[in-house]
Parts: C-alpha cells; sequence; structure tokens
C-alpha cells in the first residue's frame, strides 16, 4: 500500500521564511499566526490527513460510490467517519468568518490543508473542497440571511456543498444553458433540467446537501446574460435551520469513471426542485466564478498533491528496489544490485517531479496568500495588486499544476517498473486520480484561453505588467550576489522569453485572434515555467540565507540549492520553445480544412 | 462506443510512395507484392480489425479475465473465435517461411496489420504478437527438430507463444535471475521457479502455450552469463505433435492492472516442468534478444496504435461536438454553437497527434522493411547497413513511441472534455492501455541507456555515423528545390542538433559514464524527433511529386504537406530544449546524496 507523509517542514519553510507569512500581521486572522501556531496547525492537518485519509484512498478507488435504488448514495466505507472528523477538526471553517460560524483563520492554511488532504485522499478530499468552494460563493454573493440559514451547518460540516453547471449539451460554452427556473410567486423559484458530471452530488456523509445551480429564469436573454445562480438544497430548511421537507431534486445515476471513484460523479435531475436565488437575476456568472476560482485553485493543488504522494512513494521504491549496478561502479557491494537510485536516469525522473513540487507548492501558497490580502487588506492598492496577480496566476496555476501533477505522477509510476502498472502498489491510481483535474473546472486549455483572452488584456495589461515588474526587481535584487548567479541568469532569460511572448501577442492577437488561440497553451505553460523559476529565485535566496544563520540546516538547504539548479539547467530552457511554438502563429493550423484532418 | 477505421489508404501511401516498397522486389516473399495485392491483403487486415476485433475491445476491458480454480484462465467472451477468425486469416504465419508452415510474406505486411490489431483491441493482439514474437526466436535458434515441431501449429494459431524472463527480484537485471533448470539426463531439463508479469501466460484461446522460459543450469556461472533459454510447453508435445502429458507449468494468479484487462498478466509457476534447451547453454540472453527486438517493435507499435485510434475518435468528436463560437466569427451559424474543432487549441491537440502518427508509421514500416532486409537479402552490405539501422532505430521507436502514444491518447481523451474521463465514451481505456507499452519489454529509461550505451558505441558509432551521411544525403537531394524548403531547412537544424548532441557523448560520457546516463533520455527523444523530421520530408517530397502527378490526390497530398509544416514549425523545435538538456551534464542530477531527496 502506498504511503503518505505531510510535507509540513516544507510548507513551513515556504511560509516562514520564502513568503514571510509575518510580514502580512495585520491582516485579520493572522494576528496570532506565529510560526509555532501554523507550525501546529500544519502538524495537526498532517496527521489527519496520514492517520484517517490515506488509509482510506485505494479502498475508497477500489470499491467507488454505490447509487442504491432509492436513489441515495452511499460513499466508500470509512468516508463518513473520516469527514466527521474532518468536520470536527475544524478544517472547513478554518477560513470562514466567525459569525458565520467560522475560525477566521487565513485561507493560505487552508491551502496548505487541501494539499495534504488531496495527496492522502483526492476523492475524499473532492467532498469539503467542494463544500469550501460553496461556501465562498454564499459569503460573497449570498443575501445576509441566506448566509446565516447556510454557511454555520456549512462550516460545521454537518452539510456539504456543490456546484451545478454543466448539462448534456453545455460543458464550457454555457450559453447553451437550458435548466429552467420558474418563479413560485413566493420569491423562490422552481428548478427544472438535469446537470451532469456533479461531483458529490450525492452521498451519506451529511444530513444536507446544498447544490448551487445555474438556471434560466422564464423570459431571461438567450446566452450567458440571462443565466442566475440558485441554492437548490437536498432538504429544505426551516428558517430556524432544522431540516424541513426533501426537496425535487435526485441522483438519477452515477458515472463510471477512470478514477475518483471515491467520490460520487452524479447526474442530477431537478423536477420542479425548490430554488433560492442568489445575487442578482441573470448575473448567475458572476456569482458562480467566486466558486470556481477558488474550485480553480483548489484543483491546480490536486495536480501538486498526486505529484507529491506519488513522488514520495516512487522515492521510497528507488530507494529500496535492488536492481543493476551504478554506471561509475557498485554503491551496494554487499548486496545483490545497487538500488535504482543510483541511476541517472531514475535520479532524472525524482528530481524532474521534486523541482516542481517545490516551488509548486509555493506559487500555491503564494496564490493563497494573495487571496487573503484581496480580501481582508484594507490598503486598497494592496488589495487591488493581490486581485490582479490572483487573475492572472489563477489560469496558470490550474492548468500548468494539473498538467505536470498529472506528467509527475506518471513518471513516478515509471520509477516502479512492472509494477506501477498493478494496482495494488497504488501508483496507477495516482495517475488515474490526477488525469481529472486537467479536464474539470474548464478544462486547461479553457484555463489557456482565459488567461490569454481575459486575463493578459485587462485594464491594459495592468497584471503582467506588474509580474514583469515584480520578477524583475526580484532579479535585480540579486544580481550582485554572485552565489545566486546559477538561479538568476536562467531566470532572467526566461523572463525575457516571456517578454518577448507577450509582446509577439500584443502585436499579432489583435488583429488575428486565432494568433491568441494558438499561442494560448504555450503562453500558459511559459508563463508557469517562469512563475515555477522565479520562486525558485526566492526559495533559493531564503535557503542561502537560512544556510548561513542555521548551520544544522545546511544540508537540507544545499538539497534545495541543488534542485533550484536542476530546475534552471533541465526544466526552465523549456521557455524558449514554448516561445519558438507561440511566435509560429495560426497560419498553419488555421488552414487546414475540417474534413482535411 | 469508440470506432475505428483501418488507416490503409495512408499505409499504402506510405509503402507505395513514399518508402518505394516496389524497390525490394528482389526479395523472397515479395515479388508478387504489388501495389495491388499489398492493397487487397491490407484491406482484409483492416476489415478483420475493424470488424471482429475492435467491437470486442470495450467488453474485453470491463470484464477482463478470469482465473478458475483449477489455475486455467478464461479470456474475455468472444476472444477465442476472435482468435480463430484471426489465425484463419492467415494473419500470424504471413512472415512465416514456408517450410514452416508460414506463407513466407513480408514481415512489413504484418508490421502493418500489427498496428490495425492494436488500434482495434490492443489487449488482444497481444496473443498473435507474442506468438508471433515467440516463433521468430525459435526459427532463429530452435534445432530443425524443435522448429519442425513447433513453428507450424504456432503459425496456424493453434497453440500461442509467451516470454518469460522477469522475476520477483529480477525485471530489468536478469543476472539476478534465479529459476533452475536440472539436467533430466533424457537431454531434457527440469525447469523449476516462479516467473511474474507474463503477459498471455494462460488463456482458453488455444489448446496449447509454448513458453519460452529464461533460466539457470544447474553450475552455471553467476550473472547473465549463465542464462539459458528453454522451451516450456504447457502442454508437452508428442514427436509426431500430438498433444502429450501436461506440463509442471501453472497460473498461479493473474494480476489486477491499469489496463490491458483483455490479456492475462499471469504469475506462472514452473515447478519441476520438462524444458528443452534452445541454442547453445548459457547463451539464452543472445536468443531471447531476437524476441525482445522483435517485441519491441510491436510495442512501439502499439503506441502509435492508441494514438492512430485515439486521434480518429477525437477528431470524430471534434467535428460533432458543437460549443462556442470560432474566435473570428460563426462557423456554423445555423446551429446553436459551432464544432469545436473550431477552436484552434483543439486543432493543435490534433496536429499534434496526427504529426506523430503519420510519420510514426512511415518509420515503423521503414524499420519492417530494414528486419526484411537484414533477415532476406543476399546482399551482404544491404544486410549490414540494415541491421544497423534497425538495431539503432529499435530502442528509439520503442521509447519514443510508446511515449507519444501515450500522450497522445491523453491529449485525444482531453478533446473530449469530461466525457473523456468516462468510461462508456472508451478514451479512457485507450489512456489506461497505452501506459503499459512505456514499461513492459524494458522500461523507456532501459530503451535509453540501450541507445547511448550500446547501439551509439558499437562498431566505432558506425550506424549513428550512416544515420547522419543518410539525413544528409536526402536533405542534400531536396536542397535546390524550393518547395521543400518549409521542410528541409528546420530538419537540417534539427539533425545538427542531434550531431552536436553525438558530439557531446563521445567527448564527454567516455571518462563520465554518467554523463551518458544522464544524457540518454533526452538524446533518445532528440533521435527520435529527427527521425521524424527526416520521415516527413521524405513524406513531403512523395506528396509533392504525387499531386503533380495525379491531380485528384492534391487535397490530401495538401493536408499532408500542412502537417508536415505543422511538424517543422511546432514540434521539430524540441530538439533544441532536449541538446540543451544533453550538454548541462551529470553532475547537478548525481551530486544529491540518496538521503537528501
Amino acid at each position: 500500500m502506498p504511503s503518505y507523509r505531510a510535507p509540513v517542514d516544507d510548507t513551513l519553510f515556504l511560509l516562514n521564511d520564502v513568503l514571510q507569512f509575518q510580514r502580512f500581521g495585520n491582516l485579520p486572522g493572522f494576528a496570532d499566526m506565529s510560526p509555532d501556531v501554523a507550525s501546529q496547525i500544519l502538524s495537526e492537518a498532517g496527521k489527519l490527513c496520514e492517520e484517517a485519509l490515506a488509509p482510506l484512498n485505494q479502498s475508497g478507488d477500489a470499491n467507488g460510490c454505490k447509487r442504491n435504488a432509492d436513489g441515495s448514495v452511499t460513499a466508500p466505507a470509512g468516508f463518513k467517519r473520516a469527514f466527521e472528523a474532518y468536520a470536527a477538526g475544524g478544517w472547513i471553517s478554518l477560513p470562514v468568518p466567525e459569525e458565520y460560524g467560522g475560525q477566521g483563520l487565513p485561507y493560505t492554511l487552508s491551502m496548505a490543508m487541501n494539499e495534504f488532504a488531496s495527496s492522502a485522499n483526492m476523492a475524499f478530499a473532492m467532498y469539503p473542497g467542494l463544500t469550501q468552494g460553496a461556501l465562498a460563493a454564499l459569503l460573497t454573493h449570498g443575501s445576509e440571511e441566506q448566509k446565516k440559514l447556510y454557511a454555520p451547518p456549512m462550516a460545521e460540516g454537518r452539510w456539504t456543498g456543490t456546484m451545478n453547471l454543466t448539462e448534456p449539451q453545455c460543458g464550457t460554452d454555457l450559453g447553451l444553458l437550458t435548466t429552467k427556473a420558474a418563479p413560485r410567486g413566493d420569491g423562490g423559484y422552481s428548478i427544472t433540467g438535469q446537470k451532469i458530471f456533479i461531483s458529490a452530488g450525492e452521498h451519506d456523509l451529511t444530513e444536507n446537501i446544498v447544490h448551487l445551480v445555474l438556471a434560466r429564469i422564464e423570459g431571461a436573454p438567450a446566452g450567458v446574460k440571462g443565466i442566475s445562480l440558485f441554492i437548490v438544497p437536498k432538504i429544505v430548511p426551516n428558517a430556524d435551520g432544522s431540516l424541513g421537507a426533501r426537496n425535487g431534486v435526485s441522483c438519477g445515476s452515477i458515472e463510471e469513471k477512470m478514477g475518483i471513484h471515491g467520490n460520487a460523479t452524479c447526474v442530477m435531475n431537478y423536477d420542479g426542485a425548490q430554488g433560492f436565488l442568489i445575487g442578482e437575476a441573470n448575473r448567475g456568472l458572476n456569482a458562480m466564478f467566486v466558486m470556481m476560482n477558488e474550485a480553480r485553485l483548489g484543483v491546480a493543488v490536486q495536480g501538486l498533491s498526486q505529484s507529491e504522494v506519488a513522488y514520495q512513494n516512487a522515492l521510497a521504491y528507488a530507494k529500496e528496489r535492488l536492481q543493476g549496478r551504478a554506471l561509475t561502479g557498485p554503491k551496494a557491494p554487499d548486496k545483490k544490485a545497487d538500488p535504482i537510485i543510483v541511476h541517472p536516469d531514475i535520479r532524472r525522473m525524482l528530481l524532474e517531479i521534486r523541482a516542481f513540487n517545490e516551488a509548486a507548492r509555493g506559487l500555491a501558497l503564494a496564490a493563497a496568500l494573495d487571496s487573503d490580502v484581496a480580501h481582508r487588506s484594507d490598503d486598497a492598492a494592496a488589495r487591488q495588486a493581490a486581485e490582479d496577480r490572483l487573475g492572472l496566476m489563477t489560469p496558470v496555476l490550474k492548468g500548468m499544476f494539473t498538467d505536470l501533477g498529472f506528467d509527475n505522477a506518471v513518471k513516478a509510476q515509471q520509477v516502479f517498473g512492472g509494477h506501477g502498472y498493478i494496482r495494488e502498489w497504488g501508483m496507477e491510481q495516482f495517475v488515474r486520480d490526477a488525469r481529472i483535474a486537467m479536464i474539470y473546472e474548464g478544462a486547461n486549455g479553457i484555463q489557456a484561453l482565459d488567461l490569454v483572452g481575459r486575463k493578459l488584456p485587462r485594464e491594459g495589461g495592468r497584471a503582467i505588467m506588474a509580474f514583469f515588474k515584480d520578477g524583475a526587481e526580484l532579479l535585480g535584487g540579486h544580481s550582485a550576489n554572485e552565489a545566486m548567479k546559477p538561479y538568476v541568469v536562467p531566470a532572467q532569460a526566461a523572463l525575457s522569453d516571456l517578454q518577448k511572448a507577450s509582446m509577439w501577442l500584443m502585436q499579432n492577437a489583435m488583429a488575428k485572434p486565432d494568433n491568441a488561440g494558438a499561442a494560448s497553451y504555450d503562453y500558459m505553460h511559459l508563463l508557469g515555467r517562469v512563475a515555477l523559476g522565479l520562486m525558485w529565485v526566492r526559495i533559493a535566496a531564503a535557503a542561502i540565507e537560512k544556510k548561513a544563520r542555521e548551520p544544522d540546516m545546511a544540508a537540507l538547504m544545499d538539497a534545495k540549492l541543488t534542485t533550484a539548479r536542476f530546475y534552471m539547467e533541465r526544466m526552465l530552457p523549456e521557455t524558449s520553445l514554448r516561445l519558438a511554438r507561440i511566435v509560429a502563429g495560426a497560419d498553419t493550423m488555421m488552414s487546414l480544412a475540417p474534413e482535411m484532418f
């Protein structure tokens, strides 16, 4: 059975030494966050994930969810108890404001917990994860009454949440949505239609499920400007929060999928179900985007999470499995063969994964910090800068983390040779589970379009200009330091590739939008690789400083510096390939008639 | 349910126009191979695969193989009848010499059939595929008596074959092998030990199974120089070929795997089973390598096969699925949305797959032709040149085709969005099935080491020097042709990257073998990308010529030229990234102590 240990120390190093979490002490919820408190919280988080969630990962995959004849769904054995422990530990309520039943602590800590929980059991972690996303949408766009009624039981983990967008004919293109909302006269609506691919749509973990559902109010404009968002509870709560009548929503079937078998992916049938409008009519997409942006970061972290847990297991196998001898002569002459970690190509795979994991974790935590600043700072300029960064990075993190998370799970599986293909070793489950993250919450091609079509041009390119400025300042600040050269020089070259690509887009995509579409995927990955590179520069700087300050940390910090060099030498050069593809333009790609494919 | 149409026309174009198959009319078995005959044979092959094999692919995956209480194994429903049809069609015997029950036709045609069969049903195609591999080893190293006894029933498909190398402690490192062979006094041996991961190790398709088993004769030297190869029939045949007694070999269990569920992956227990030495004692690896090299090409083609069938289905979906509008305005204004093939990023994915498939098919057929020349030509120089090319390209094709075949199946799945993750659409099966090809017959890292450590330096680099010479001649021959410039110029740059990388290896890997190990994977992919590029140059030249000669083929040929340009603009530039990684060397990678990972 695969094992998992939460990377608490690495997370604390990133928070304390690299991101200097302490700088944010003035934000609400951050005041008491000393390194010791953060360490205690993350250690508790890790313990729960290691002890309660990870042991259910393989059995959850093997047994899956079961839809019963009455339409109820039974989650895998043990999930209900684990969910209760998760909720009781306060892990759902952690970032929720105190007035709505939460603890008001930094979302940044939630982000770390989300990574740990997803590594331990991705299918499980979706239940609380979706609940947190629904909570975010509700808290941003719900009425005071709605917030008071729904948020506390969700924060406490008595109810869970879902998001209902997709319909059979309508995935990316939400304008095609046909689910109907008819006014009931009492201020509520009657919701009718079918939603598909609804994660955690039905289960037995909690007494109630709060569905957030996109639907079209009768007579609303066609397209995306006629879509509204509704709360459709499985059981309609009374005004005092007690459970009332069963609503007209049910799970019609659950999908047989490639992975995440522990999470029920439901066809949800709405048959005149009672629904309550959230926010303004016809502005439903806006409200849903709050949930989707939070969910996109959550999905990004799923990519990282599978990469991390797959890495840990591949590393353990590489140290244990004896096969062949080192090219430079036996390293374990007393044994029949050397452990395979002596082989350069095994190290290549491990280092490619590790060089992603540590910097990606830094980027995820930095994004979460930006989210905290954007929501909690009283400094408007700081809020705007954080929002810009978050808007720019959300599609990049979703697209790149899930692509590389999957690739890395595949690499880690490869380290196992034939055993990687056998179910009992657990590696192939990481691959199957990781695969969905590239697809849902907007397939990665859609993330790329969102980046290039919306996030880049927004406000005259303010966010990307700030990215360049921050990058130049970071690199400039270290350029005089000889020890930083191996990191600063390649990062400078990569940043320059990104600037060229951005310039090319400005000059070539306005008049010819297909050039933007054709460039989008490579641009997303180019920006992502540069962001990882800049994060490695920050990590390297922190490691050099920490090493000088705490000599007993030298070996650990040297390992980080080696990994940083590996990233710079072998991974960051990819930026020039991405640039070459971008400037190739759309002509060849678009010239083939569909029937000639 | 996914669909499949065998690419008969493209195969014929490659054989007739690009590879000029007719040039080989002097080889045994090629004389009657007019384009018409080849077309008939391939059409029949395609028909069988489309009609008899493809319909069993999803059900074979869903139902899998079943080991019964008596140790027998039942293949999925329909497989037995399909295997009989496959055998009756002469598809196993096709390349086998007539004196051993075969038809003596070109192996090149078998290669085409193997692709079709693997696309239609990869798990199924392994049964005849392994039989052909075992036949090849038997015909090369078996005694006349062994050949007469075993080859005809295998060629007829009454018996199948397997290869038994792996043991729990011994995968790549065959020196660790412990299965024992004790002389019985009658010239035979008694085989005892356990083999794992034995594909098609037990099943109910045929009356007998011929296991080729590596074992160590008592008293043999330690390591790989003490390994011998044995025939161990499931049922020992009498001298007249009739079935005799059940042998002491049985299937202990079958593995639960990620994919290829239609093929039983067996733990095989040898308990004093009667075995017959093939070839010389202690030279078993040599004999097995014949089977492994044939099997490696077969596995390479599995990569291509999954890429092809996944492409076909993704393309059909991209033409049908309506979602969003083209960036340049509606293309299907009468419909609610445009088919997603209007979107550049969808085209990017499709073209990346297609640009691989067509050139890879050309390389596979070229390798098969080399195999035919190496085995059948009476011109020693031609045989040697073909053997050199085949030796060099076999690990490259195995490694690159299976890596890209898997990546392409993932891309094709991505085109389907959420539906790609759902089992009934069939795309996730292609991904799961394709995954094994990167692992078995030598994990791809081992292919890379074989290339860099053995194939490159052999005979003073004769094979790679010939590759450079052939490449330079090909490009030189087209350099004066303006119409060929878009293909020749990028191919020249890529070839130059390969030359630089080869030079770097010569200068840096002798003294420091870790540099070879660290470079190996990138070198394999670099050589592979260049080989695909040179094949696209050949295809482009043939397309330009055919277009001039046959005006009604112009649209088809233009599509090939567009795909060639796409390859040159967007895929071939990867060679410079591979070169950059290679010359980064091993220092960073090897400097991290195992405990610091």
